[in-house]
């Protein structure tokens, strides 16, 4: 058990946590692109009330940060980490906004490396929600950050393989243009989720 | 009246507000592409000069900070300050030179979309001038940031319509290509602002 | 001479050599290009096995950083220092495996202004190699962050004019595309190597 010399005000977990949760509710939405027929309309505003939804959350964080004369660890971190947690939904939010409003939704399918692409956010984002309450405690983050780590190679991976498909001859100009955009936004997520990892490596350096 | 504990050098005051200046100057010079037959070559020109006056204006800021011994706030900020004010203008004087470099002049017309986006840039730039005096006594800087961010979605808002007409097929390929270029250029010009914004909200936080 | 106050593990310093001579030894791989009918794939898997031991050196010193008490700087510069050399790694090696995976090698030759864009990569290894045993001491370093800030504008005046180049027409549409992507990775460990010199003036300027 560690022992914490600072009393701490513990409601910034609590924001951390619902972030994270947002993030697992956006990839699941992400997720049905790969169904058969996706509303795509649909898809792109239920990710952009979850993306307001956590704008409060973040602001609520900042707010509360602004309060608190103690903070659990550095007040840079805290301000980092959530920022980092609200570009996630961001990035997520824009690949589904840009799905939608290039009309995408007219083509027979999207390309397999892109649900690939998506598929390792959903697992970014229920690792980064699993971790989220370990914060506190500083307990079992190495495995959390190697993880996430691996995750982002694979959807590294993945994205290179998804512009190979692109520039393959497959698709006209535009909608090659359109698609990388999109697949730009999903990366960007993955991004993201990794500096979040990142960032609690660099809180549980400090603090150890 | 905020009671500072620490005596400090004033002058990095100045330098934020000289560099701020700067940015108006320029989202001024980049205005001008919305007026009928605008100089393509004289705006490019222009940019560059302000840019290499902000140059000197950054490179006395660091100097400052390099002989100063008590500063008034972490030096970390006033250097992520100074670098990111720096960092609009090279973005702004980048949009500006690619649309010389790339004969742009050449088209009927710009999209109406990024003249919204460059109004955009113009406002974040009046409001970031007009918040850098209040920096020393750190006061009235909450609206600042309320501000540059509800300025920052609607350049975001700009810059995803500009790309559904750059995408739309009105534009032959290269165009498109050349077009986005210099969208991106303004869209990481309005991400710097922001980041500014931030950086402000981070030093009010800490020193709050 | 600088007198240091408290005692330091100098174990980091051979860290940043060796990922930095990881970097000349990268942009040498990449510099032959130029040389006539190179081999791209074996360009690339050099590239990727370079980055692997890379990786080892970067895992080496966060561990290094997790067990160290005292540290010769801040931790989170230390950690960042790192974290950049690292990527201009990861960026070089894209450049050189999208090379590969987008069959770029079918091209007569590639654009003139990509071997620029690579020769000012190798300098700025060879300058940042340079550079890293000096970090102990903090002596001589603002040489090289005036240096590497030169390079770095040379490296941006380079890749607009291969920009330029390849929105000229010469190329079809999928290859200017393809040669972009590669274009963006060179300048992003353009980027990369300039952050790594801002973080050791960040740093310099910390401890004088």
């Amino acid at each position: 058990m560690r022992f914490r010399l600072r009393p701490t005000e513990t409601a910034f977990y609590g924001f951390f946590s619902q972030a994270a949760d947002n993030l697992v509710k956006g990839a699941d939405i992400l997720g049905e692109l790969s169904l058969s027929d996706p509303d795509f309309q649909s898809i792109s505003d239920r990710l952009q009330d979850i993306e307001h939804a956590n704008d409060d959350v973040t602001h609520a964080l900042l707010r509360k940060l602004n309060s608190t004369f103690v903070t659990p660890f550095d007040r840079e971190d805290i301000y980092r980490l959530g920022s980092l947690l609200d570009d996630v939904m961001d990035h997520m939010e824009g690949a589904g906004n840009l799905l939608y409003l290039y009309g995408l939704s007219q083509l027979p399918a999207l390309p397999r490396e892109m649900h690939e692409l998506i598929s390792t956010l959903g697992r970014a984002a229920a690792l980064t929600a699993a971790a989220m309450p370990r914060l506190q405690a500083l307990q079992d983050l190495e495995a959390y950050w190697i993880e996430a780590n691996e995750i982002e190679n694979e959807g590294d991976h993945a994205y290179r393989m998804l512009l190979v498909r692109l520039f393959s001859g497959e698709y006209d100009t535009l909608t090659v243009m359109k698609l990388k955009e999109v697949a730009d936004e999903l990366e960007a997520a993955a991004d993201a989720f990794e500096h979040v990892a990142n960032t609690v490596e660099t809180i549980a350096v400090k603090e150890s």
